[in-house]
């Protein structure tokens, strides 16, 4: 028996099989609804508003995230079931969202050098002295020219002796790799594109490039599509790990995703899909792997190990991505099951191997991957920050989306400015405004180097279900006029918890590699989100070692840079595959050092006060730590 | 409005839209029909004799052909339009019949290097000390066994982790060229098999082979099934030409011809299909062409130039041919639009270019190769010796199948001594038999040395429509009873235009290359159809030049053995590139030499006599001849 789901306001409708999800209605019509959980019931974001139809009792799930709210008709949609035709309603905090997405990245100068190149040639034409096969004809000028050991796809061979005469014998080829992947009549040299992609755990960056001069022609961000399926890597590996239509379904999410940008790209600039040759991609391990649709059943289980570890090239259409159809997908090389193409790519665009002194640089995101090092040596390790930076499992926890509290400052008297995303009204708060909120709480005591909340008999303190919370926005301010907007000591609980996982993953390349504290001369923050937060902040609750300002720098989309440096020039190429030869790997789940600098890290900005002296020196927060060292 | 065929004795029936001609119907039906023109009314072999159902009036073609055989219900089936549902019985005459086919040749040793080479791994699982990718684990031992340089197909990469964990890090991989292209669980080593394909313009002759010890373990031969589409390479290329419809239709011909034959060798052998990891094909350039799908359109107009003329490697699901489905296709080289890479094969297998002494090496069929020369250089061209010797535009002309005469031996008395194959009652001549008999004829003068019937006055010499007929076997001692089989007058010049056209395309490269006939020291015969000629008579018509008969031989089917050497050793590929860098390729099409000794090779022995000195003292024909020369 099959009903349908209407989901308002779009008023989209659905029809789907009796016992299924209203969530998994949702996924089937490309619905846009948050699931961060991957709809466990655990998040608790994917609320909706029941409008009309008999519903299932609420889970005990749903009663333990919504409370009274499921009297109101607010269910989780991951929870309800659909036994009747059902009209629901996705209200806007339920929605992903459009988001303010930071997609370029700094990026070296660098020599055009890409694996796709045209070349016209004017041929003369075969006669009876001189019966050379078509192939024989092209293949030996193009020797000539230096060009040698090229091979021929099959289907230009198809279609060749066709072009060549219609043409009168002048043509353009290109040459992908070693081989004629596409023959055109006429000179069509200056029509050469690529695709560089960085594909994110939460967000999808786009370039079209052109490879004559190496410019950016085009470039978008989408929400990564796959977040329907879990907000974290480890709940996409499930949902993939669960069968071979789950893994195809996965793939065809971020390929539609990735389509719809090209196709954008296309319309926007009017190139022809077919002068659209390689696609290189970077991404973590997971997103690399669920691209290419691999097996990432053992990317779950220890000891994480990919399927594929080198730089990979592949045709398009085994992905299915849309382009040339002949053209090539080349991926970058993966360190680990958790240190991936995108670590690589953020090093050739940070330059970091080629540093005389030691660097970190971190690349900020649902994991944070951590790379430690210089010219003589590269250390990595990948720490699962989850999506506390993103705003989940923040109460008021937004993306940075219009209304997002982005900046804080907390004054003397504990009052509360902030700044929102596109000044709009307050509808909650971003990663950005989390960290500089804690911050500003543990600068002016509102909380104490533990994170307890001890700030007492203030109109910003409230008492909430599991604790004190500071209040930040008074709900007369909010978009909604309905609720403070707030901090919670779970969230607090939650960033540290984040912050701490970073600074962890980079004691312990410190502590394996043998280096000490004062070698560190410079930090480096890559990622979209990164890009927002303010140094000081960072600082000060020990996201990131004590540096000065100056030495700290933000370098956007990294990721990004390197997958366009690599699709420009195939010398990237080689350099990922050296730099990834070069690079010690720590699995920080095996890790005792991990486990006692996380244990640490939970304090602000650590229990290792010596190692933050400036800081220390600014907070008025008690310094209530104790430090730990596993035995 | 569509009709049904039913054709008899099978009793198939097949549907067919409403003026389309029996012909096609039966080519839609797969039905083994002989149409050597292609459906143009020209040959007159594909007689059907209508049974039931109203027919079109018989056409011009028709009451030319078949006479008063139309009266008796005998049509064309290609002028016979479908109007009705009709029953059409296809006598056997006109069908091609199962053949005698030679498919085994001359194969010097060699020694093994396949394409395709397994190995047997057994690889340490990845640990939390040494998480490198499944590939990285792979690619870094095979390096160290000095394997480098290896990719891992898309395809692979998919099934890879899920086996290697399965078989407990025990696995087989296959790799073609530098491409991992499977892996299996255990050592499988020992099944590793490559098929060799020759396809001529009339068979179709394929080798399975075991790869690793280089035995033949299946072989067999089919006619060309494309022979529906015309019994020459010009009526497939004008097939072809037709349309992309018509080319996929008529590679799609071939390509079930060689899945058939693949199916009954697996079948046979019991071995797997995904256990086939190669295909290497020869035939001629048309051939070859029609094999891969290529336009033919050029290869049929001058200057007659290939679209591939280098060796080519594909993929075997890009053409559709039945083995592991990543596995692959290998074509030799093809020299020039007439001279394929079966005579590269031939040369391979026959070491012609290897020989200190010239060297005349023909592979006979429908066009015939010819090749001159020795270590120091090769000479080639390709002449269209036609048909006639596998009996087609000859009275009584018949394939080399049962009640074939294939062997003739004339009298004093002019009296007629026969053997035909199985012993059978003589149903008609194939093309040994015919060159038996004219040489005879020519020995004992029945005629003279310009083909003319001179004999009178003899219970063998008959009056036909178009001149006097040599009777071969009086109709008692016939299968059938109902005619004399006899030599006519038209038969003769049919075959001497075919020898004439073999040693004129001899002696145009003899001409072009400058050589004397004193230097000629072997002749080599190759071909399914060479090797049932007798030489003293080849030589006494004049087919070949005199030289003794020790320095004659028949190597068989060179072309396929050619096929099986490249298949076997990837260095009989890079020989195959050396010769055919070295041949030097005369289009006899433009070639004013070639006219003229065509001329005076329409003499029989030649008219110059002087070339044949043994042959002419022991032929009683009177020598009327007259030299031709251009000028």
């Amino acid at each position: 028996m099959e009903y349908e789901v209407k989901f308002l306001p779009d008023g989209k409708r659905i029809t789907i099989e009796e016992g299924n999800t209203v969530l998994s209605a949702a996924i089937k019509g490309n619905i846009d609804i948050s699931a961060i959980c991957g709809g466990k019931g655990l998040c608790g974001k994917c609320i909706v508003e029941v409008i009309e139809g008999r519903t299932n009792p609420p889970t005990d799930h749903e009663k333990r995230r919504l409370g009274e709210k499921i009297s109101k008709g607010f269910r989780l949609a991951c929870q309800l079931k659909v036994h009747d035709n059902i009209v629901v309603n996705i209200p806007e905090q339920s929605r992903t969202g459009r988001q303010r997405l930071v997609i370029m990245g700094v990026e070296p100068p660098s020599r055009l050098n890409p694996n796709v190149k045209k070349i016209y040639l004017e041929i003369t034409p075969p006669s009876l002295n001189d019966p050379r096969g078509d192939d024989v004809r092209v293949l030996d000028i193009l020797s000539k020219l230096n060009i040698g050991n090229i091979t021929i796809n099959y289907e230009v061979t198809r279609k060749m002796p066709k072009i060549l005469r219609e043409s009168n014998w002048k043509v353009t080829f290109t040459i992908l790799g070693n081989e004629i992947i596409d023959i055109e009549a006429g000179n069509t040299v200056d029509k050469c594109y690529g695709v560089a992609i960085d594909i994110g755990t939460t967000k999808l960056a786009l370039f079209i490039v052109d490879l004559n001069d190496g410019t950016v022609i085009f470039s978008d961000g989408i929400m990564n599509p796959q977040i329907k399926y879990g907000e974290d890597v480890i709940s996409r590996i499930q949902y993939a790990s669960q069968s071979e239509d789950a893994l195809r379904e996965i793939q065809k999410t971020i390929i539609d995703g990735i389509n719809s940008l090209i196709e954008k790209g296309i319309r926007e600039t009017n190139i022809m899909r077919n002068n659209i040759y390689e696609v290189v991609v970077v991404g973590n391990t997971a997103m690399h792997h669920l691209f290419l649709g691999l097996n990432v059943k053992w990317l779950g289980l220890s000891p994480y190990a990919p399927v594929i570890g080198k730089g990979y090239y592949t045709r398009a259409k085994n992905i299915g991505v849309n382009i040339n159809p002949i053209g090539g997908i080349y991926t970058l090389p993966n360190v680990a099951g958790f240190v991936g193409a995108d670590a690589i790519a953020d090093i050739l665009a940070s330059r970091i191997h080629e540093k005389e002194k030691l660097t970190l640089l971190m690349d900020v995101g649902t994991n944070t991957e951590v790379i430690l090092g210089n010219k003589y040596g590269l250390w990595c390790c990948s720490t699962a920050s989850g999506p506390a930076f993103e705003g989940a499992h923040i109460k008021f926890g937004m993306r940075a989306a219009s209304g997002a509290i982005e900046r804080v400052r907390i004054k003397e008297n504990f009052d509360v400015e902030y700044v929102t995303i596109d000044n709009e009204k307050p509808r909650g708060i971003c990663g950005s405004g989390i960290i500089d909120a804690i911050a500003e709480m543990l600068r002016t005591g509102v909380i104490d180097t533990s994170g307890r909340i001890i700030l007492q008999n203030h109109k910003r303190i409230r008492e909430g279900e599991n604790g004190k919370e500071f209040i930040i926005a008074f709900k007369e301010e909010t978009a909604n006029k309905e609720e403070d907007i707030v901090i919670t000591q779970d969230d607090i609980r939650e960033i540290q918890k984040a912050k701490a996982a970073m600074y962890a993953g980079y004691m312990t390349l410190m502590r394996k590699a043998g280096f000490k504290k004062e070698e560190l001369s410079e930090i480096i923050i890559a990622g979209a989100f990164g890009s927002y937060i303010d140094p000081s902040s960072a600082r000060l609750i020990g996201m990131i070692p004590e540096l000065p300002i100056s030495k700290i720098s933000f370098l956007g989309n990294t990721a990004g840079s390197g997958a366009r440096l690599c699709l420009k020039s195939i010398d990237y190429r080689k350099e990922a595959e050296e730099v990834v030869k070069k690079m010690k790997y720590v699995e920080l789940a095996a890790e005792p050092i991990f486990e006692e600098e996380y244990i640490n890290a939970m304090y602000m900005p650590n229990s290792d006060l010596e190692s933050f002296p400036e800081v220390v020196a600014s907070i008025k927060a008690p310094k209530v730590v104790r430090k730990y060292k596993k035995r």
